[in-house]
């Protein structure tokens, strides 16, 4: 099966376009945790998802995280292809949250396609509306919403994702997700658990009352 | 003097597009402070500004506002056509700043000149980037950087685009650009004059330190 028709434009594109982009393009595996691509280090490629989960951030000079979007199957980054657009001028870093297999294609090869074809560069316009979209929303929640209202929205979307309600996460992972101290975390955490909405063990997060989270989403 | 050669590539598109354009392209003017797009209505169409300043930016739920770029000459509003693409899932409101002319390009003539178009589409995402840099730059800006150090770059700022140092703005405006309470900005304000970086006349900020407002952001 050819990995490329993962691309939705993929037989947009003329024959030869095809051929130069299954000539160029190659899988890689990352393990869990491991750095797909470094906001210093531009043009690793692109992304485009076979299995697994990515997620996308930014780094603060002194180090704090905030996630920006995740990656599922199908999805693509375009990010790590930053030198492909000279109006891209920001940082982005990308790690494999599952393992994850990746096809990857060279940013030379998918600007000069690109360039050329209406279908690609529409494509890549979707795409890049669709992160907009995610960007305007942490905007959104990071000005207006109030901590308690972040985080339980933060758990319940997790545990969609995982498909389960016993999530595996430290608070350390959860302030970088959500650009907050580790400490600020576990007090609302403490605080949910007082309010019968979650329980903690060990490493681990169990959510008891969806509704109540989701009351406090939409209070 | 054809308008549309305001927009870069208009030289780039074919005879019978070039036509197309310029048969539904007119022009509007809007006074200082009058709305072009509002969030809720979709598709107002394109604008290409002639001449004045637009200011792009969301409103919470409960009438909130900050700034997420503004437009010059020459630069394009894309997001009020946001029909256009459906990826675009956020609302943005823009506003004249000064008086202000743009011309209109009808949002379903700009699309389907889009659609067959490399070099259209692939300048839509050049537009497209250069506005994800700006709201990048912004996350940046809320998450980790102090209110008094986005003041400091707010004022000085301003002061480079109107190219005076005597600046013109109600504390309560610059909390809509900022995304911050009133009461939040005069006291940095205050701050600001006890340090001897500005003074404050009715409704009229003035610089008096440039350098010890750098030294705010840089510090």
């Amino acid at each position: 099966m050819n990995r490329l028709t993962y691309l939705p434009v993929f037989n947009k594109l003329t024959k030869s376009q095809q051929n130069t982009l299954e000539n160029s393009a190659f899988v890689r595996k990352f393990g869990k945790g491991e750095f797909l691509h470094n906001g210093a280090q531009h043009c690793t490629g692109l992304f485009l998802v076979l299995s697994g989960q990515l997620r996308a951030f930014t780094i603060s000079d002194d180090g704090r995280e905030i996630t920006m979007y995740r990656l599922f199957e199908r999805d693509i980054c375009l990010f790590s292809a930053s030198c492909m657009m000279n109006s891209i001028q920001f940082d982005i870093t990308i790690t494999a949250e599952k393992d994850t297999e990746v096809l990857v294609i060279p940013s030379e090869v998918y600007k000069s396609i690109m360039e050329v074809s209406a279908p690609l560069a529409n494509y890549t316009n979707e795409v890049m509306a669709s992160r907009f979209s995610d960007v305007m929303w942490l905007i959104d929640q990071v000005m207006w919403k109030s901590f308690d209202k972040r985080l339980a929205g933060f758990l319940l979307n997790e545990a969609n994702i995982e498909g389960t309600d016993t999530l595996k996460l430290t608070h350390e992972t959860i302030g970088n997700h959500l650009g907050s101290p580790r400490e600020v975390v576990t007090r609302m955490l403490k605080y949910f658990v007082n309010e019968g909405l979650i329980s903690l063990s060990r490493g681990t997060i169990r959510i008891l009352n969806r509704d109540g989270l989701k009351k406090i989403i939409n209070q």
